[in-house]
């Protein structure tokens, strides 16, 4: 039987992690973060097989200007959100949008894939997976004992495609990260899954019935636009607000990891994006005019200004419209506490 | 015999030490650097003794609006240098304007002087000299082997009213300015003078007689606006540029010293500017608006924007229009580097 592969790019996310250039409307992933285009516009690109399903693209209502904007030449389908539920939330929306037998490639749409043609062989490996009704989660392959994502480990070997998941592990704390490492048969929680819509709505049913009965719901009764579907606000305001890893995955008996090294990054922190971005020879990077003066490792984002650094090391200087941001770019998680203060 | 005091306002500096705040037609001395009223607007306020006559501003062509527009309510002269001579230029040009018998107490106009009671009083006691044809220089008494300034050794007493200068003695390293503060009998040159008129004409006569011949026949050929005299282009631009320490004061034999502890300031750097300011219990000093978090000892100057702050210390965020300079207060002398990549 023939599963055609839906993109879900999941595009609700605020990532005030990056503050003060993603905040409100404009996003984390609607920004160029390193270079090219904006993250929504590179996911777009990398789900754009033309084995695939033209994309489903899940995002709040205050973004679709946005995404039509940038979308440009790709033409997906939107499915509004009227608040936030999470990626459960948001999944359960896709599922209830699609045929029971599509096969629903999902993903975020603020992460980096430098190699995309890893990611379309992972996608195949999986492929085969899903079609037998695992839901399939891609485990990135860890190069560091990163603290600030989840685990995933494997279990038997699934053929030659994955694993069964053996469990799945919270943010480690370093000696645990590093330990798991040295072990190997860990991937990081990267929050891409390929599933048949059919098995996610059965699991859904099982293990967090709320949730999509209330997107059920919310889709029987949308309203359509020419621009959008917009999903009925007070059946999904019903809904639980969970993340699709505790609602189903940790409870489902039938999931699978495929390990994939695709040059992924969550660009989760300026500290990130510093890391993936193109440095000079003193390590500085800089969106924006930079004068340095015995200053090195720095992260400059301060479009159409000046910034001249003396005698920095590894601080950011983010600079938007009336905000300007400096810390050093190891302090990179504390960034919230001024996005709170600031808006 | 009456002899006037005329205070002699020095306003032709740049002031690229506080770049990019001081810069092109908004130098140093016309910004509120420590709340309240810009430098030169203090200094004039500091002039304006009952006894002492009109002040007299001599500043570039560049600036003639901006010394009219902040010296609203002060009326002074101004005398209008075609191009900079440095600080000897300058105060020949006030001599050749001066009756020889006016005392001329020629200031800096970029400097802060917290008790100008002591000032006065420094001033009154100098005047005793001056009348006895003693070029006076106002020593600062020093609190800090500080390396930045020149510095002056007192000789002999003059009555009670000072000492002759024994010598000048150039910025020193550190040790040597540790031992002349702990030998005592040194003072800072701050570069503020009290002497007659006729005096000076004719120290300057005989050590820069080419400066002093300039700033005459500059003066004699000068012409007049509403707003004020423009001294002679040719002829002044034919003098050289030498500091008065240089072209007279090291060279002349009649040079007295008065010290005075009056809570000067220079404000040479980021650093002194941030040791001025009001801080909060943090120990950071801000002009705009700011948000810390984590940060202490920071000096943030960026009017009508908003600094955030996380996790830094002891550094200057300095913002004006496009221009964003970061930096250790620490590296304060280092920002001639940015200044002059910069502009």
């Amino acid at each position: 039987m023939h599963r055609p592969i839906q993109p879900v790019l999941l595009c609700g996310g605020a990532g005030t992690r990056l503050w003060p250039a993603s905040r409100g409307a404009r996003a984390k992933q609607f920004l160029d973060l390193v270079g090219g285009d904006s993250l929504f516009r590179r996911t777009l690109k990398r789900a754009a097989d033309g084995a695939f399903l033209p994309p489903l693209v899940i995002c709040g209502a205050e973004h679709v200007a946005l995404v039509r904007a940038q979308a440009e030449g790709f033409d997906p389908k939107l499915l509004v959100e009227p608040v936030a539920r999470n990626t459960a939330g948001a999944i359960a929306l896709a599922v209830a949008a699609a045929g029971p037998d599509t096969l629903l490639l999902v993903m975020p749409s603020d992460h980096i894939v430098e190699d995309v043609s890893a990611f379309r062989q992972a996608v195949a490996r999986a492929q085969m997976l899903a079609r037998d009704d695992w839901i399939v989660t891609f485990g990135i392959t860890p190069d560091r004992p990163e603290t600030g994502f989840g685990y995933i480990a494997s279990g038997a070997a699934l053929g030659d495609a994955g694993f069964a998941v053996e469990r799945f592990v919270e943010k480690p704390p370093r000696a645990k990260a590093e330990a798991m490492l040295a072990a190997g048969g860990y991937s990081w929680n990267a929050g891409i899954f390929l599933f048949r819509a059919g098995a996610m709505r059965d699991a859904m049913r099982e293990h967090c019935p709320a949730i999509y009965l209330a997107a059920e719901a919310a889709f029987a009764a949308a309203s359509e636009s020419p621009h959008a579907i917009y999903a009925d606000g007070p059946s999904f305001a019903a809904a639980p607000s969970d993340s699709i890893d505790y609602a189903v995955l940790e409870k489902h008996a039938r999931v699978a990891v495929v390990p994939v090294s695709m040059g992924w990054s969550d660009l989760g922190s300026w500290e990130a994006v510093h890391a993936l971005a193109r440095c000079d020879e003193t390590g500085n990077a800089c969106d924006g005019e930079l004068f340095a003066h015995e200053s090195r490792g720095c992260l400059v984002r301060a479009p159409g200004k000046r910034v001249s650094l003396v005698g920095m090391e590894d601080v950011a200087v983010i600079v938007d419209g009336d905000d300007i941001l400096v810390m050093p770019l190891a302090r990179s998680q504390d960034v919230r506490a001024a996005a709170k203060a600031c808006g």
